[in-house]
């Protein structure tokens, strides 16, 4: 069976996943097709030779009797509604994070799901299928190290565009991959956050703060501590090291050529963001299809992108206060419990 | 546009090739398939659940209409003749490894395929698939080590079955990877072969030499040394250094989760060579497909499946005089010159 | 010149400092020596065949008219007494940590050396004179990482003595090598310090919290994050990272061979927290006899051994109360100021 | 007791080992001085405050009724006749490399110390005191990987000056060190040699090859392989591998701060040569005035230095034929053996 797609959005992600879903991965096809740009979505079509009908608005998409399920990858503040829409029409959906620009939104979305009964949302927090982050998920899985009780990590990017630090959105944007894939890799939940404001790099855009170090606290006890450092000038770097009772694992580093070379034995840091989870969208949405055609579902769910969006709000909170800020959240709702 | 595929043999190799074209990669389906067990090919049609017309033999697989290319995973003395039918049909033909027993079977598939005048025919050598020998060949023809000068190996197993040792299986098994992938990343051609014999581990199978190390010389002047260590206990592992006039370049690792844990800063080496070349059986058959689909072909060449049988048989006989045994071969034809 | 020293205090470390002195390192001979435990200076002078007045006090060691310098290596409460009349006979001494058990203590010394007018003390705070610490401190200072914004730490022990953890013991003991290094590597003071409670491993003592994470402020802003874990179980293990503007540095591990056994690569972590600084007690010593011989004084001062006992002292009421901690401390006296 | 030394030598590593003995290491002095160059020797006594007798040679040096020990840093052409003469005066000997020039010369130094009937000389081999070597001579002999089966080595200078490469420097010079520290490390003789001469770097001086294998078979069929490359640009590299039955062991790295840069993680290779084994000199002399003082010898032999020297010759002779070269040399005498 081809699972027939909706897509919703056909910016910069949205023609990644649709090349992704016509020329590599097998079992799905895009069968309809809209943008907020007639001729953006015009020339996708004409460029990756889609065989597909273009629809004027994404409820067009969702209602269209040959969608079996959409892919939402338009703009943030639009996908609360189409998500909520294709809750509405019983079908599956892929939304790009962020699942709704609220925790509100998110909750409206969790609230419809419950309601419909079934689970279709999965939002796209492709970490979780990086390789490397399967590995040390794995090996913590595995009892290699214990029970984890502290986790260090650090999310650095070589520079930032100046407007993009505009309000708070390295703690909402970079750092919500964080947030989520942290709480998959420990399955648990977070209880409070702190906000430590180091010295600030010469490098950082005017009167901005760069770097921060995010404190979290689970429901276990377990710490963690995010370095969030968005002008390093050296490289895209994530790292995480899980420190358990017994051991600690360590995110593998991506591969890369051993060398000898100017006085110096180095692996390249890659520079350049996108290089570093691109293989994981594919192994995301490869599994999305085939989950979605046994009609199961296994991803981060519309619960994970509300969680996910209370903490960043209790992130940016902390920042301005300076205080240790609870996160309160209801308690999960069975609809959502692990199986 | 679908390439419709003809399937001769379905053992393991077979079967996750078919895997691999059914639901995993697009572009591929199977429409024929066969096998010289007719129990096994009807298993695997109906457990893998295949919508394909099962041939009485190879020979009417590729005389298949429908068939566009053909796919021979069957028993190694029957490739040549595979091959061979493949060419005469016009059909594009992967060929696993071996591309035929003998240098001169071999040879007779070159002949038939230049006479043909088309370049039809791929043999499996999947490392220059793989991602790390892929990074260790961009790091060399971007110039980063100068030219290389020297290649010191290393081919290790943990263990071999007894009965693998049998005659020169070493040389001619698992070193044809070695002999294909190190012409392939230095673009050269070899022009002689020492076997050096060090004492022998105590856990090898009873009166089998091991370890061996080859050393090649190619028409550059560049010297290789190999060790084939097929018993070494500690994992399957697989290095690569390459020394140029300004640097050295090391084939990466596979990705692991760095350890600290019982007095030990480690990452895992892999004890089950099947997990080490396994994604790139993946990109070898997506690469074929889409390329075959073009109409092109990139791969690894009936040539370079004659240099490796021929390259392996001097080996052979290396290890046997004890002396450096030149490596003659015919002037690469033109037909098989790089463009 | 040689360096006439008397010894006060003849216990583990005393001893091995008169050996390195006696066996090992020339410019300095042990001439007179003393010990609460008169059984035992007389079995250390015998088995070490040293040529030394025994004497009955530390008071007639420092009185000592043949006695140049002194070294004080005896039970922690008697050291502020011994330095005390060391700087009162206007001799050089050498005094193990903890320069006095409490801050108030080590003020009365600090303002004993001021109005003696010359630099007499040195605090064993041997980790200044490791190889590892002495190579990040040398990255650090030809800014090849620019200025530093953050440090990560980590103190580890495989595990310590249940009654080891009695009170603040890890704070006070363990970790004021940490509080040491890191002014002495940043060239900075503390301001601030919280502490941080995680989930405790089930592998300490009773009702003995293990790990802790200590965070410093220093007054140039720089974060200094601490995890303070002696039960770790896997190995005695430092770590360091200094994150600056283009940069980081790590600590450098000790030297071990790279392994491949057993399915892992890997190098040793020391389990066995004597062998991680046995060599820079000879450096230290060894720098501490040549400058002194010159009359010069480069090590760590009386004023360094008050900053760690003060900061100390602030991490243990950090933890106590749950809150973060000013460390308001006296200006730095210009005698100590930097040259 | 002081051992009271007589020194024959003032340049560059002479005057290294009398700073030593002087000002660093305890347990000997210098009592007596030498130099071809009058006023050299005056010099260095001045400069590094020597209170020592100057003597007009070598042989009154050896001759001093107060000189108990002998250094020899003379010139290499002079050192059999040094060494001889302190034979004959019963006095212990350290001798720089080489021993003698000739293999012929280092046999009559061997045959002078069997005549004598006690161990005097020790030859200056101060690898076998690295630290490195030692951690994996030591791994090694804990059985940690198996009986081993070969060893890849590499010995790699950045550049050389051109003159040094005038007839067979390489592979005398350098690789002298290679031959006697494997011979100590796998406690095993020579017994044939062959060289093999890749493609030459563009980067060295002009006509002359630039890298070369050398290929070592020991009595007990272990299979040894150095490269040995002088102009790699890169850095001054020491490497050498033991690949053993079960598992493989690696020569520590020097120590070094790992570094997040410029889109790269790495650590530094050493440029300058004389960095690599500075320490072990100072292990080595110190471990000779220990082992001196109590009448015993431990260091490399005159035998050792007999044996280095055939095999060097045998390499040469390999270079020069191309033909695998048989190193015969007579049986170690028992004088020479093991304890």
């Amino acid at each position: 069976m081809t699972l027939r797609l909706g897509v919703i959005g056909t910016g910069a992600i949205g023609r990644d996943h649709i090349n992704r879903i016509t020329n590599k991965l097998s079992g799905a096809k895009v069968v309809a097709i809209t943008d907020v740009n007639e001729e953006q979505v015009k020339r996708v079509v004409k460029e990756e030779g889609l065989d597909t009908k273009i629809c004027k608005t994404g409820q067009e998409v969702i209602a269209a009797v040959d969608v079996d399920a959409v892919l939402v990858t338009s703009w943030g503040p639009s996908h609360e509604e189409f998500v909520l829409a294709s809750i509405a029409a019983g079908k599956p959906v892929f939304c790009e994070k962020p699942l709704a620009t609220t925790a509100a939104g998110c909750k409206r979305i969790v609230e419809a799901e419950i309601t419909h009964g079934k689970h279709l949302v999965q939002v796209g927090f492709m970490r979780r299928y990086d390789q490397s982050y399967r590995l040390l998920k794995q090996t913590i899985d595995n009892q290699q190290i214990g029970e984890p009780l502290m986790v260090h990590c650090a999310h650095r990017n070589p520079s930032v565009p100046s407007d993009f630090y505009f309000g708070d959105m390295p703690l909402t944007d970079s750092f919500v991959h964080e947030i989520d894939v942290l709480r998959w890799l420990l399955d648990d939940d977070y209880i409070s956050a702190q906000v430590i404001v180091p010295r600030s790099t010469r490098y950082t855009a005017k009167n901005l703060q760069d770097p921060h170090i995010v404190l979290l606290e689970t429901t276990k006890g377990i710490r963690i501590d995010v370095e969030l450092f968005v002008n390093c000038k050296y490289g895209y770097d994530i790292q995480c090291q899980v420190v358990g009772e017994t051991g600690i694992a360590n995110l593998p580093e991506p591969m890369s050529v051993l060398m000898r070379s100017e006085a110096k034995l180095s692996t390249e840091i890659l520079m350049d963001w996108k290089k570093r989870f691109i293989d994981s969208y594919d192994v995301e949405l490869k599994e999305w299809i085939d989950s979605t055609i046994k009609g199961e579902a296994h991803g981060p769910t519309a619960w994970d992108g509300y969680f996910a969006s209370v903490t960043a709000d209790a992130c940016v909170e902390a920042k301005k206060t300076g205080q240790i800020i609870p996160i309160s959240i209801p308690k999960r709702p069975d609809f959502y419990s692990k199986k």
